[in-house]
C-alpha cells in the first residue's frame, strides 16, 4: 500500500477512534455524575441511559469497517505514519480483537454477574459468610476462563485478563516481581515487629471542621498543580478520579471531622490521578496513544504524589505552617516538622484490611490475593477453600489472623465484579511509582528544598513530559519505566527504598 | 395484521424508542452540566462529545427498521393498543417522518448556521447595527424554507415550523387568536397609559444576602412541590429547567443582590416547567406520549405558578412573612400583604425589552415579532427591512420606539438559532395558563385559602392528573385544553382576566 493510501485510511481510522473517545468521555460524565450530582431516585433512568450508551459504544467498537481498516494499516508499512500514530493503530487493533472476540451472550451474562455479584457480595459482607458469596464466584470464574478463552486461547488465563489492566503484564512477570518483594519484605517485617519505637501520631487526631478542611486540600490540590481550568474537585462518599476528557477531569475527596491527616492524603492521591489525566497528550486527542498507559502506571501517579511526596521529609516541612494556619492550637506547640514526618509514616502492621494499610505492609496484601486469584483462574483453587488459605496465608505474611471473612476474604468488592487481574497493579504501582521517583531525583536537583517551600512545578512538569504526555506510546508498562528510568521494574529499587525510609522513621540503626 | 402481531410490533418499536429516550436524556444532562458544572477549558471538548451523541441519536431516529415498524402500525388495526399506545405510534411517527426527510446536507448547513448565526448576532448587537446581522438570516430563511419544503411541501411553510414546537399550531390559527389579543389588549393599554395610579415597589428593593435567597428560594421551590429526591435545585448565569428524565431534574436560578423578588420570580416559574417534568407519566417511561405536549403548554407550566400562583393576592400574604422571616427590617413596616401584591404586579409598559415585560404588555412583544417572522417566511418581508418594521410596530403597540437595533429587532437571540414559530409559544402559553387556572379554580373550592397558608398540594396535584401526567396523549395543545378546560385556547378568557386584575391593580374603575 503507498503512502498517500495509508495516510488516508489511518485518517479515517482516527476520526471513527475519536467518536469512541468522545462517547466514552460522555460515560465518564455520567459516571462522576451519579456519585456526585444525582439524585437518588434517578438510579433505574441512569441505568437505563449506561446501558444504552454501552450498546452503543459497543456498536461503534466492534464495527465491522474499523476492522478493516485496523487489518488493512496492520499489514502495511508504516514508515509514513509516525511513532505515535503507529501506536495508535496498534492500541487500537489490540482493543478490536478484543471487543469483537466476545460473544454476546457472554457479554450479557458477565453484565447479569456484575449486578448480581454486587449485590451477593454486599449481603455475604454483612452476614460474614463467604458461602453465600461462593456460588456467584464459581460463575465468574468460569465466565472469566471463558472470557480469556475467547480473547486468546494460546495464552494462560491469567495472562489475557490481567493485560486488560496493563497491557502484555503476565502471571509470571507478577510471580517473579512478587516473591522478590516477599523475600524482601518479609524480614524486614519481622525486624520491625520486633522492635517497638513506632512514631507517636495521635496528635495528630483532633476535631477539624470539614469546610476548613476543604479549603486547605484544595489549597494543596492547586499548589501541586491541579488545574481548575481543566476539571473540578467535588465531594464524594467514595473518593474518585475521572471525568470526560483530559480538560474536564473530576476529582473527588471526603472528610472526616477527627482525622485532617486522611483527607489531605486523600486529596494528594486523587491530584496525582488528575496530574496524569490532565497532563495527557492533546496533540492525539481522542486516540488511544493519550491515554493512560494502563492501571499500574496510573496507580504509580498518584502514589508518588501521596507517597514520595505527600509523605516526604520536605512536604512535612511545607505541611505543617499550613495546618496550623488553617488549625491554630489544634496542635501541639512543641511538634516540629520531623515529628510530622515520622507521624505521616507509622505502620499498621496489624491490619487486616487492604486499604488501611500502610506501604511496607500493602504489598503482603496484595500479594496473597495474587496468589489467590492466579489459582482461582488455573483450577489450582477451589472456590471454597478460599477462607482456609486466606488465613493461612494472613498468618504466614503479617502473623494475624482475620477473625471472620469479613475481615478477611470478603472485605474486597473486587472479585464480585469479575476483577482478576487487577489487584496487583496496585503494588506494581506503588513500585514503579518508587523508581519513578528515584529518577526524578536524579535529574532534578534541589528538589527537596522545592518542595519544602511548595513548589513543586519541576516535578509535575518532568512527569508531564516523561510519563502524561507520553501515554500510551510504548506496548508495556515495562517499557514505559525502561524509558523513563532506564530499566524495567526493578523490586530492589522499592525494597531499598522501603529499608532506607522506615529504619530512620523506626530507628532500627 | 393481527393483534398479537400488532403488539408484538409495538413492543419492539416501545423498545426502540426507550433506547432513544435514554440516549436524549443523556443529552439532557450534558446540557445542564455544561451550564452549571463544567470548567471552562472543556468547551471544545464538550462540543465533540455532544456531536458524537447527536450523530448517535440522529442515526437511531431514522433507522429504517424504526420506519417499517411505525408504517406497519399505522396501517394496522390499533385496537389492540390502547389510546396511550395509540399517541405513541402517532408521535413517533411523526417524529421519524421528519427526521428522515431532512438532507444530510441540510443538517450539516444548519448546524454550522447555528454557531454562525450566534458569533455575528453577538457581535451585530455589539455594534447595534443589524447590517450585519441580515446576511446570515437570509441564510437562516433560506434554509428553514428548505426544511418546511422537505418536510411538507402541501403545507405553507410556517405552519411545518411551527409545528416543531407546538404540534398542529398554524399561522392562521395564531393569528386570529393575536388579532383577538391586539383587539382588547390595545384599548386597555392606552386607558392604563393614561391613569398615573401605578402601584408602589420601590420598598422592594434594598441588600439582600444571596445565600439566604437561596435558601428562601428552596423552600418556595419545596413548597409549591419541586422534589429532591427526583431533582436538584443548581445556580446558573440563565436560569433553566433541564435534565436526563422525570426522575432526574434539574432547575437552575440566579440571584442578584438587590433584588429578592427577581430570584423568587425566576424560581417559581421553573418549579413549574420542573413540576411538570416531574409529573411525566412514568407509565410510559421512555415513550413520545410521555413527553411534555409541546413548548406552548410546557409554558403554560411555569407561568401558571408564576402568574396565577406567584402573583395572587393569595400568594402575596404567604410570602411578607417569609420575606420578613428571612431578612428582618428590610421591609418597611407598615407595608401589608395587599401592597405587596400591588406591588408584584406593575406594569412596565414603557419596556423596549421583552424579558423585561409584564404580562399586559408581553403579549404585543410577541404579536410583533409572529408578524414579522410570519412575512419573513412567506416571503412578504425582506430581512433588510426588519428594522423599520420593527420600529413602526413598536411605535403602534406599545407607543414606544427603540433608540437602536440592540434595544429593538437585536434584542433576541431566537432568530440567530433559525428559531421561526417558536415565540408565538409564549403568549400562547401565557394565555393558555390563565385558561387552565381558571378550570383549576372551578374545580378546586377553597384554593386561595390554602395558597394563602402555604398549601399548594391540592393545585399541584390537580395540574399532574389534568395535564403532567396527560403528556402527549392528545395530538395539539387545543385538543389538551378542550379536554382539561372544556375549550381550545380562548383569548376572551385571557383578556377578561387582564382587564378585572389590572383595573384592581392599578384602580381604574
Amino acid at each position: 500500500m503507498r503512502s498517500a493510501a495509508v495516510q488516508q485510511d489511518y485518517e479515517v481510522l482516527a476520526s471513527k477512534l475519536r467518536e469512541i473517545s468522545s462517547l466514552g468521555g460522555i460515560s465518564g460524565l455520567l459516571g462522576w455524575d451519579e456519585m456526585t450530582m444525582m439524585p437518588a431516585g434517578a438510579v433505574q433512568s441512569r441505568a437505563s441511559q449506561k446501558k444504552a450508551l454501552a450498546s452503543v459504544l459497543h456498536e461503534k467498537s466492534t464495527d465491522p469497517v474499523l476492522g478493516e481498516l485496523l487489518s488493512k494499516l496492520e499489514q502495511a508499512d508504516l514508515q509514513s505514519v509516525d511513532a505515535y500514530q503507529q501506536a495508535n493503530v496498534r492500541e487500537a487493533s489490540r482493543n478490536y480483537r478484543k471487543a469483537v472476540a466476545l460473544s454476546e451472550e457472554l457479554v450479557r451474562r458477565e453484565a447479569g454477574l456484575e449486578s448480581r455479584g454486587y449485590q451477593t457480595w454486599v449481603q455475604a459482607r454483612q452476614a460474614k459468610d463467604w458461602k453465600l458469596f461462593a456460588p456467584v464466584l464459581k460463575e465468574w470464574v468460569a465466565a472469566r476462563r471463558e472470557r480469556a478463552a475467547a480473547i486468546d486461547a494460546s495464552k494462560p488465563p491469567y495472562d489475557v485478563l490481567a493485560d486488560d489492566y496493563s497491557t502484555g503484564l503476565t502471571a509470571d512477570r507478577i510471580r517473579t516481581i512478587f516473591d522478590e518483594v516477599k523475600a524482601g519484605l518479609l524480614p524486614f517485617l519481622a525486624e520491625l515487629r520486633s522492635k517497638s519505637t513506632a512514631p507517636e501520631s495521635s496528635w495528630l487526631m483532633g476535631n477539624f471542621e470539614t469546610d476548613k478542611q476543604a479549603e486547605l486540600c484544595k489549597e494543596i490540590a492547586l499548589a501541586l498543580g491541579f488545574d481548575l481550568e481543566k476539571g473540578r474537585l467535588d465531594v464524594s462518599v467514595h473518593p474518585f478520579t475521572g471525568g470526560a476528557h483530559p480538560t474536564d477531569v473530576r476529582m473527588t475527596t471526603r472528610f472526616q471531622a477527627q482525622d485532617v491527616i486522611d483527607g489531605i492524603v486523600g486529596t494528594i492521591h486523587e491530584t496525582g490521578h488528575a496530574l496524569y489525566e490532565q497532563g495527557r497528550n492533546v496533540d492525539h486527542d481522542g486516540l488511544p496513544v493519550s491515554n493512560a498507559a494502563g492501571m499500574a502506571i496510573h496507580e504509580s501517579q498518584s502514589l508518588l504524589w501521596e507517597r514520595m511526596v505527600g509523605k516526604s521529609r520536605p512536604f512535612a516541612t511545607f505541611l505543617l505552617p499550613k495546618l496550623r494556619q488553617f488549625f491554630p492550637e489544634a496542635f501541639p506547640e512543641d511538634k516540629t516538622d520531623a515529628d510530622l514526618y515520622r507521624a505521616l509514616n507509622v505502620i499498621r502492621e496489624r491490619s487486616f484490611i487492604r486499604v488501611e494499610a500502610d506501604e511496607v505492609t500493602y504489598p503482603m496484601h496484595i500479594i496473597l490475593r495474587f496468589e489467590i486469584e492466579e489459582g482461582l483462574i488455573d483450577g489450582s483453587i477451589d472456590v471454597d477453600d478460599v477462607p482456609g488459605i486466606w488465613r493461612g496465608k494472613m498468618k504466614e505474611y503479617l502473623g494475624i489472623e482475620p477473625e471472620d471473612d469479613a475481615e478477611g476474604c470478603l472485605q474486597d468488592v473486587h472479585w464480585s465484579a469479575g476483577l482478576f487481574g487487577y489487584f496487583p497493579t496496585y503494588t506494581l504501582g506503588a513500585m514503579s511509582a518508587v523508581q519513578i521517583f528515584d529518577a526524578a531525583k536524579q535529574e532534578l536537583p534541589g528538589l527537596d528544598k522545592d518542595m519544602a517551600l511548595g513548589d513543586f512545578t519541576k516535578l509535575r512538569e518532568w512527569l508531564r513530559e516523561k510519563v502524561h504526555s507520553v501515554g500510551s506510546l510504548h506496548p508495556t508498562a515495562d517499557d514505559l519505566l525502561l524509558a523513563v528510568t532506564g530499566k524495567p521494574l526493578e523490586p530492589q529499587i522499592f525494597l531499598r527504598y522501603i529499608r532506607e525510609k522506615y529504619s530512620e522513621v523506626y530507628k532500627l540503626s
